[in-house]
């Protein structure tokens, strides 16, 4: 097992990759009510190991990241009698893990919490920088805080239950995490692609590590997202537009994301035709989709709406070279350019 | 006008006592967009002072005080295209300035917001110390977070045309923090309530004035209110229960609240049987009501669902003498015994 510590403005967060769901008991001070937030699946798959802790299960996926779902748990709390000195532990993937940080963070103006990561595009992202919140009126994440869990808990042989789609969506993030700040990490991703694709324990916990290290790092110099910390938006701009009009996963919507950034990033002659065809394979190799048909007119409507406009261009991530970003103004005709051009 | 500095451990909060509403524009960069959040009367009585911002216009009174509020303004500023760049002001009481506030803090993950008050209670209490928040399941402030406004306009002038019995409610708050914090000021209040009354002008703009600066000190100190700042709950333990039992108002119940706190203070010897005496008669010019028929077993039950209860006692603030507070805890027992004795 290995820690990571991240300082946010407010408090401390420990990243323990490698931990297990078992020893939660231990990062919990012994006089404190635990409260579970996890998801009808994985309850289902792990309730018997929450032990004696008070449960309230969402639904799944993000039609459950609502504030009707928030309201469920506010009723649950308050029924339960839950005071200050609860402890709330989201037990989930990302939306558990998004929801139930900011139903801790505003319960009774905040109470402590932590999570215990049960998917590997929580365990390399949503669990890590502290981003809480829940969707609106179609939006993703219109709603929430800035608020660093206590703990997180990456239990790595928790991901042999996910499907196979769920763990390629996890890699996208990774592949991100590599494009953006870490050449190595992309060399030693593309050299055992196999191995991660197979869970191989060595490999992955390697690959979470990294991935935690980047984002820990780059959330630490810019908790509140006013300028570095954009960088760790590479392919979701656009991956979210797609993922929310063409109704894609989110791993698999930044995916794509990450090929049109590639591409315009060619074009602006940052990144060599090359490296843009080694990211287009590695993403292919770990089973992530490169090229869909999307309606484009809807994609355009949801990136103008998209909450990181601002005037009449969009702040860009683009790669200056593998393990490089940098952040550009591209204009609303160049998007509108790139997504009438996409085949 | 007379502007106190409040540094939060996350920015810094300007409060402008005597400044006008009409100056609004002077504290809001100049190329920023302005919402202001207010409600219906406030809208009527100065909607045409708010010159070209957005307006957001809510209900009136607690029941407004909900997630299903929060959810209209978040609705109207989705259809209002508010970015990350939108300014929100509450105009209003103590409830549009927490409603505000805490829709701020969440929306986009948190926005710049300011307010201005309407109302001497909001002005002396609700406006200072960054509580944000709604109500939950009938239970006062069970939602929000702690964040500073980046301004507060506490403007004298609009107290013109708040109903009497508003204004008392705001005396009720200004007699809690000359308890606790300054025997000067309570002199001073027994020897101007009638001019208070009357609201005349030096005389408000002083009360104004030093009780931000004691609600602002005792904040400053204990942002999240873990120490001190449980003293500027004088009054409120009682106060909450009575509100919501009685239907009585914050200011009136968190007099009777203060009533009740002094008679302990007395029965543990910490308060001379005069200087309760001048409480009462002081509470009584400001025409607060200093006694009441309560539901007693209903009252009980709100107090021990209360968010300050911990264990089998509740942390109590008491006065050791007019100018001074003290924190206590007191047993469920005692205050059964109390709350039984009541005429």
């Amino acid at each position: 097992m290995k820690t990571l510590s991240i300082q946010g403005r407010e408090s401390r967060s420990e990243i323990h990759v490698g931990e297990s769901l078992d020893r939660l008991a231990d990062y919990i001070p012994a006089d404190r009510r635990v409260v579970i937030i996890t998801d009808s699946v994985v309850r289902d798959l792990y309730g018997k190991r929450f032990l004696h802790a008070d449960v309230i299960a969402i639904g799944t996926g993000e039609q459950a990241k609502t504030l009707v779902t928030l309201d469920h748990i506010f009723e649950q709390l308050i029924e339960m009698e839950a005071d200050r000195s609860v402890f709330i532990v989201g037990v989930g993937g990302g939306i558990v893990c998004d929801i139930a940080g900011f139903a801790a963070s505003v319960y009774l103006r905040g109470v402590d919490f932590g999570y215990v990561s049960t998917t590997l595009l929580a365990q390399v992202d949503a669990s890590v920088g502290g981003k809480t919140g829940v969707n609106f009126g179609g939006y993703k994440n219109m709603v929430g805080v800035f608020s660093q869990p206590r703990f997180v808990i990456c239990d790595i042989a928790l991901l042999a239950t996910l499907p196979g789609e769920e763990v390629s969506c996890g890699f996208a993030e990774i592949v991100k995490h590599a494009i953006i700040a870490d050449v190595g990490m992309f060399v030693f991703l593309e050299q055992n692609s196999s191995k991660a694709l197979a869970l191989e324990g060595s490999v992955i916990e390697s690959l979470v590590y990294d991935s935690v290290t980047i984002k820990a790092g780059v959330v630490e110099r810019d908790e509140k997202e006013k300028g570095e910390r954009r960088i760790l938006n590479f392919g979701h701009t656009f991956g979210h537009a797609i993922e929310k009009t063409a109704g894609l996963r989110h791993g698999e919507a930044v995916s794509l994301g990450m090929v049109i950034a590639a591409a315009l990033s060619v074009e602006r002659g940052l990144l060599r035709r090359e490296d843009e065809a080694r990211i287009v394979a590695l993403l292919e190799k770990l089973r992530l989709p490169v090229r869909i048909a999307v309606d484009k007119d809807a994609v355009l409507d949801a990136m103008l709406k998209d909450k990181k406009r601002q005037g009449g261009s969009i702040k860009f991530v683009l790669t200056n070279g593998l393990g490089r970003a940098t952040v550009q103004d591209v204009t609303f005709s160049e998007i509108e350019e790139i997504v009438r051009g996409l085949d």
